[in-house]
């Protein structure tokens, strides 16, 4: 399943509009190239229309959202969906102000997204009104733990019911579900936190990775996931002593570069709930 | 030819004006420091005017253009013109929406661009009105190969005979030509499109080539894509096996960074037609 | 001091709001990460105060300024000055149009800026209204000197007894002063004047200790520019043969994530004036 969705990325070359934040936009593009898709950028109103009429999936990442690009926002996310496109919505910093919980719920309202991921403090704004959101990372009494497991699946379930998107919460655990059922993902490091966008690139590889695979969704989703996470390993095992964050943040992206379904295969710790 | 229009660049040291998009901002602001010139970014229409007139060129790419940043366009083009700059277009995704398509006619029939420099399909689409632009890539059928060379440098002879301009159609094999002459040249590697915004690091580095070499415009203009060409391929020597797109585009940079007269005679594929 | 200002910037890990420009913010970003700080990053009028509520300190930098951020900057601070937080200004470009001049002159005619840190060109606009500033680099007719080193130290503390505001003037020497006394740093190296956006990422690692350090202000912005000088020494040091410019940006991040208070001490050159 894995690999599949990898290979069918690869050879499909999926072309993705983004409309993102200025700040990691550079490292969104480069891991869709990584992952054998195509991505393009615009935000302007009357650009947008267009744009994504050409594309088959669309990344809306709302990190340094503005009166335009909201605009913008919502008329990408009409023609995407009046096109039967995959859209995707990474709601950054939801929780941390109003304009941003307020833009990511009339989003939400008003389209019916393939799938919305974020950490979980910006999924539990949404989800519950709670807005202990510190920043753009998640507060770490929020976090999923084993503890607290099967309760943060029942709520990532239930929010994908009331959506009727596939809801990607990501972490030190991640969990990708649908209504039905719940991915467990356990890959990745935590020293990608040190790093700033691994989330909005997980973002632009799984709308890539979604806009490949129409027939499995949820099993396309999982698998970006896994992706990213594996990458974040290699990457890692590939570091020098005085490599940082920097370095660090290139060396991910080769992995995406590099990534086989082999290596997915071999790496993955994902299990199906 | 092509050392003595490098050596300017670093003897002159020329302040280029980019309107540019935020996707590979940083990438061309790194190259043009690469090369020994110096860059500044400024795309709001109130402070444009300002800014170019301390430049020695302007770069205008339509990446990310939204209403306002076209408004700075056109102020900053029609400054730089009164000023005798040099004034280049890179016309960016021109061929797949209609916002970038006008914005780039109305900007070549308004001013006299020094030089226009993007991939096939977007001079096609506006040499000729098709429009089969795939995202900001061009589209493979339009590419130029051995079998339609004549023809294609006879298309880039007579757009630049039409436009005034020196016209650098970039892709496998590049064509840069103006109405009496063209170069054809075949340096470069196929993963550099892998690496979002070696495009626009072009007609950065271009813009500067221009400007610290006026008396040999066209000469200077194949100098600049012979100069990213060398760099890709001194670039892709210097990869080790774990290396991706990300870290190649350090080492495309780097490269430019060391570059030398004696590297780009000893590298360049480059002859006149 | 040095090692005590860093370690309180780790232990604290502030959040540190940043309106800056879109060249240099993603290495802003995860310089502010390397040091153990977290960045988030909003310039839309309407977002800006909830998102400056939640941080510790607010980084203006206007270098790609536009009508809109400059509104979200002067609502941001209005709001960071309400609740006490750090402010810091980075004036580029000031000197080099009249809306860079102009609107870096009210954010300090207005709010009461913690510091203020730019290069000497920009400085000398603001303090005295000459206007020698070359784009976004000093003029060399402006550099800090042995030869007018006290000269130079005597303006900095004026500037900083007239703005109230600690005033960092950075190049070969640094100047770090308030009204009364000045710190001489002379670490870094010249090559990180071919990287863009070094400056920018001090600002931002200076934020961040003046967050952390709220009882010795000074002694925390001089700790900031030691750690950058610092950085880009090591940084330097870890270079091969064939890197360049782009992974010098990379090995200064890195540097910064892996710097340690035993190394500043090791490595600091700064004398107090």
């Amino acid at each position: 399943m894995l690999a599949e969705c990898l290979e069918k990325v690869r050879s499909q070359a999926p072309l993705v509009h983004n409309i993102t934040n200025y700040v990691t936009v550079n490292d969104v593009a480069n891991v869709i190239l990584a992952i054998g898709a195509s991505p393009i950028m615009s935000d302007e109103p009357e650009d947008v229309e267009d744009i994504t009429s050409i594309c088959a999936g669309l990344n809306i990442n709302i990190g340094t959202l503005n009166q335009r690009s909201i605009q913008g926002m919502h008329r990408a996310a009409a023609k995407a969906q009046e096109l039967h496109h995959v859209l995707l919505l990474d709601p950054v910093g939801a929780g941390a102000s109003k304009l941003r919980t307020s833009t990511a719920a009339e989003l939400i309202d008003n389209y019916r997204f393939t799938a919305i991921r974020g950490n979980v403090s910006e999924l539990k704004a949404l989800a519950m009104g709670s807005a202990t959101t510190q920043g753009v990372d998640a507060d770490a009494a929020d976090a999923v733990t084993d503890q607290n497991l099967s309760e943060m699946i029942a709520f990532t379930k239930r929010y994908a019911e009331k959506t009727g998107a596939i809801v990607a919460i990501t972490g030190a655990i991640d969990l990708v579900a649908d209504a039905k059922a719940c991915y467990v993902i356990r890959n990745g490091r935590p020293e990608m936190g040190r790093i700033t966008g691994t989330g909005c690139q997980l973002s632009g590889l799984m709308t890539a990775f979604l806009a490949a695979n129409p027939d499995q969704p949820l099993a396309a989703a999982a698998a970006a996931v896994v992706t990213m996470g594996v990458a974040g390993e290699i990457g890692w095992m590939n570091m020098n002593e005085t490599d940082g964050n920097s370095t660090y943040r290139n060396r991910i992206i080769d992995a995406v570069y590099h990534m086989d379904g082999e290596t997915l295969k071999k790496f993955a710790k994902c299990e199906k709930y």
